[in-house]
């Protein structure tokens, strides 16, 4: 266990680095964001400017922020950006007013059932602007006036994304996508980030089977800008990954692709089963994170989503209760393990053709098959061949293989491995 | 609930008028009986002549009857059909003899697990003549000889059944099919007769999508004659329901057609499930009421039949006890209500294509969105517009929609109404 | 039951007189097991010379032994083939040697896990020799010097198998296999062999519908070799069924053929439910008894394996437990049973087309339905009748009306005899 830790304490170690910074879908929040990310893998970042159509979508202006506040007439400043990215509507447009509480809580926001926690909203596509605090700062503000100061700019810019590619051994590609757009949310998505960067490094210490591409990008229209822009790579798009709320304390959730039966689904189901980890599979839902633009009907890729607690389901979601202390080394190590396991598995999964499909091929003589007859106690590794054998006619693969033998998928692709040695299947 | 009671009533109503009639495959008590529906609906009546060749069957001779009794010697009617029309044993021959018991015995119907009630017989297609009564009537009469007289008639004539049609957008039709042969017989089948006549009322007040044809005809051969003369309009009927024992105090039972995954199954299935309902849904068998007939291989048609308690599944079926005190206003008013449902959800099942299926169409620019990001708390219109959205691919409907996404059907529909009219969908 | 009992006892008898043989894949106690099943039935015995090709493999040299036996410095055989066949280790090559214990014991095999029985071992592909003993035996055994002797001989030869045809009233072929190349051991497989002799011998008392084959074979090679010879009479092979462990007191189990549907599945699924006998329905896998040759990809037959415990299930399994005190008269007789209602079932069942699909015929016009009406208790016959018609569609055969029906094949296959000979329904 002890490189795991390690690599868990690595992975902490970045989401404290990324926590702080106040990002947004577009500006320098996100930049910043990739710069640090970038010091782990290479990125190839893209700029796209305002105003470009993507889809059914138009690149928005760009939003940058410096400061903002609420100060009482004596100046102290009861609400503080500088304390919190959290502080500020997403999206607000620049104001410096001066307006009675009455005025003011129109542009307020809280959480009266979680009357500690700062709330995190925005407004992207309606121009507004406003504050999120705690329930108790707000119930201790006095009437009277008080100054709003935000100091944020909308204006031509651009939208910036990231991708990092590990060549594999064939151009079909396995996407690995995670939004950068949330600003001090813990679990939500700096672990998801954490996550996939370790994973794109541990990739690059092999060739992997598949081509994984590593896609760092403001939800939803950084989904569908990056979509826009690949229209013809799309179809290399074999498998896919939506990984967020990668580190909380819950139990594993894969929520399966629109398809259902894809085999990313397959895989997933399967190594989870096998991990006999705790762990939810969920149906495909239009809602969640950019698995609805992957599986938007038109795309329907083969793109799963797998998080801790799943999008909106744990209290602190969407809250500064996702903070550092929400997160652990352990879960993210523990979702790094689950995707090493499952790009394992779908970068051995195979279809083979027997060649000698009529009876079975003498093993024995081709220092296969145990010498002595009789026994009942058959090797694992002899069944795997009997089954890979069996089931090699073009129609199952070797997951297909593994789970109807009920053998553990690596025994069973050690076997195809030895049988395509031994000249005895092809793909 | 008040317009549902009054409803009830007024289907109460009408069986009350119904009841007393001796009705029979052919003969003037079909007559009067499509004479008092024709006050409430306008029928079209048709009239087929004895000897006419239907399918595999011949129109048989039309059978009428004036009067019928067993009396003593000293003149006393121990049996009259004048008391009820169950106690002759329809289609019987005329008859005019006097006979000892001993000999009569052969031509008495009874049931002695049920001593006090008659059953219910008929002889069709093989000339016979007999009684119904009640065990203790037999029981109390003596040995000795008897008057027994039938005043029928058997002779060339027609075989009588009516339709109503409610003009829907299109031609496509659904039927609701229900048996008018059954004498004082009340839950089998005035009941049905009273639910399908109202909801022929109900759909005329609107214009349907489908168009509602309404049968009335006696069993087997009456739907028999009905399939052989509208061979090609059989090709125009897409869903039906046979309507029969509507009105017992049972939970509603639906017997899904023949195919088993027709859309009407479908529906009733969603529409039984969703109203939290006790309710049973079984397969189909080949016996029951005129799916029998609709659903013969040739047929296949998409027809179910909905019941409360179902053919022969309680012990006054086809006795003397299904009776007015055996059917209730409430009963009807509820197999009426869940028939409305079933129509409604039929008629707005459509399959959409998305227009803009490559990503997620902006919904926000076309305010079918909230502005307001990040609240855990999506309203269930905008997730209904996410998953009609999602689905319409062309091979998914409405229904599909709801199920897949538990979303209540109204609420889907609903969304892809919004959508069409936001031209993001098309039929 | 008396005929059963008898049968059984006859059965028996069979398995005891072969029991004592010493039987390999090769050689002479192939020959005298197949005299003995040639008294009961007429066998077509096939001689195929060492070293012709089948398939992957080569028919291997020819193995007799003589003697065989461990004796110690005193002349006393502490071992002696003459006690029991399975002493030896099968396919031997000639020994005669002295040796101290210390070098014996690398030719000893025992299960200490059970120390007074003996295993069963061979070494058909490696030249080895060896013998097999009791650990008891072994533990008694002092060190010092042996006489080590195996009066073997392993030369060019024969590979010996034979058949039994039933010829039926069409060419299609049901084929029943077993193995024949066990040595003393009762269960594993002379009650399959005794089985499958007693059914041969009661099908051709009649003339079943499809011919049937039964295949006397050595297990793995043999049936490899029946498969190389009969290429183009595999097309012929509608079904099959592999017998072995057919007399201990264990459940019957159904292991299913690699199709997991094949309609052989699908009647004994069906037989052994109906019987409602305790029994296990289990998925096929590439291991077991020759459903592995006859269900190769390349084949991909529809062939099952009817066992009572099956393969490697039982302790006793290839050891000297596995003796004529582990089978029965009473579950040979059983398995017999079941084997004799799987192929009546298979026997009649066949997809017929209804002649009349547009509504009901008129069976009552035909003498075969009720002329009273009204009643509640329809007859089976009649429920079958209607089932038929209704599904003779051309894609249900009788085993799915039967299924769907719930109604015993039996009632189901005579209804349909009964509309056949109306000329209702034609094959």
């Amino acid at each position: 266990m002890a490189p795991v830790t390690e690599r868990g304490e690595e992975m902490y170690a970045l989401v404290e680095r990324l926590y702080p910074l106040c990002r947004s879908i577009t500006g320098d929040g996100v930049r910043a964001t990739l710069d640090i990310v970038g010091e782990y893998i290479p990125l190839h970042v893209h700029e796209v400017p305002t105003g470009t159509q993507v889809l059914d979508w138009t690149v928005p202006q760009e939003w940058n922020i410096r400061d903002a506040y609420i100060a009482d007439t004596a100046g102290n400043r009861v609400v503080d950006f500088a304390a919190s990215s959290l502080h500020v509507l997403g999206y607000s447009v620049p104001v410096a007013k001066t307006m009675p509480l009455s005025e003011l809580r129109a542009h307020l926001h809280t959480l009266p059932d979680h009357p500690s926690w700062v709330p995190y909203r925005t407004s992207y596509y309606k121009p507004d602007w406003g504050f999120c605090l705690t329930q108790e700062t707000l119930d201790a503000m006095p009437d009277g006036e008080y100054e709003v100061r935000i100091d944020s700019t909308l204006a031509d810019g651009h939208l910036t994304y990231a991708e990092h590619v590990v060549p594999g051994q064939v151009a079909d590609e396995v996407i690995v996508s995670c939004h950068v757009c949330h600003p001090s949310l813990a679990n939500d998505n700096m672990a998801g980030v954490a996550v996939a960067t370790f994973l794109a490094r541990a990739l690059a210490e092999e060739t992997p089977y598949y081509t994984y591409r590593f896609i760092f990008a403001p939800g939803t229209i950084g989904a569908i800008t990056w979509l826009a822009r690949n229209a013809e790579r799309v179809e290399r798009v074999k498998h896919g990954l939506v990984l967020a709320c990668a580190g909380d304390p819950g139990a594993l959730t894969y929520k399966q692709s629109r398809r259902g039966d894809a085999e990313i689904d397959r895989v997933l189901r399967h190594v989870l089963a096998a991990s006999e980890r705790p762990h939810r599979v969920v149906e495909f839902t239009p809602y969640g994170y950019d698995e609805r633009q992957y599986c938007s009907p038109g795309f329907n890729l083969g793109v799963g989503s797998l998080t801790r607690t799943p999008y909106a389901g744990y209290p602190e979601y969407h809250t500064s209760a996702d903070n550092l202390d929400f997160v652990s080394p352990e879960a993210m190590a523990d979702t790094f393990a689950v995707c090493r396991e499952a790009f394992a598995v779908l970068d051995r999964n195979r279809r083979y053709l027997n060649l000698s499909p009529y009876g079975e091929p003498q093993l024995g003589r081709r220092g296969l098959y145990d010498a002595l007859g009789g026994r009942s106690d058959t090797k694992q590794a002899q069944m795997a061949m009997l089954w890979v054998l069996n089931l090699s006619d073009g129609e199952h693969s070797l997951l297909d293989v593994a789970e109807r033998s009920g053998l553990p998928f690596d025994t069973v692709a050690d076997a195809a491995g030895v049988l395509h040695e031994a000249g005895l299947i092809k793909t």
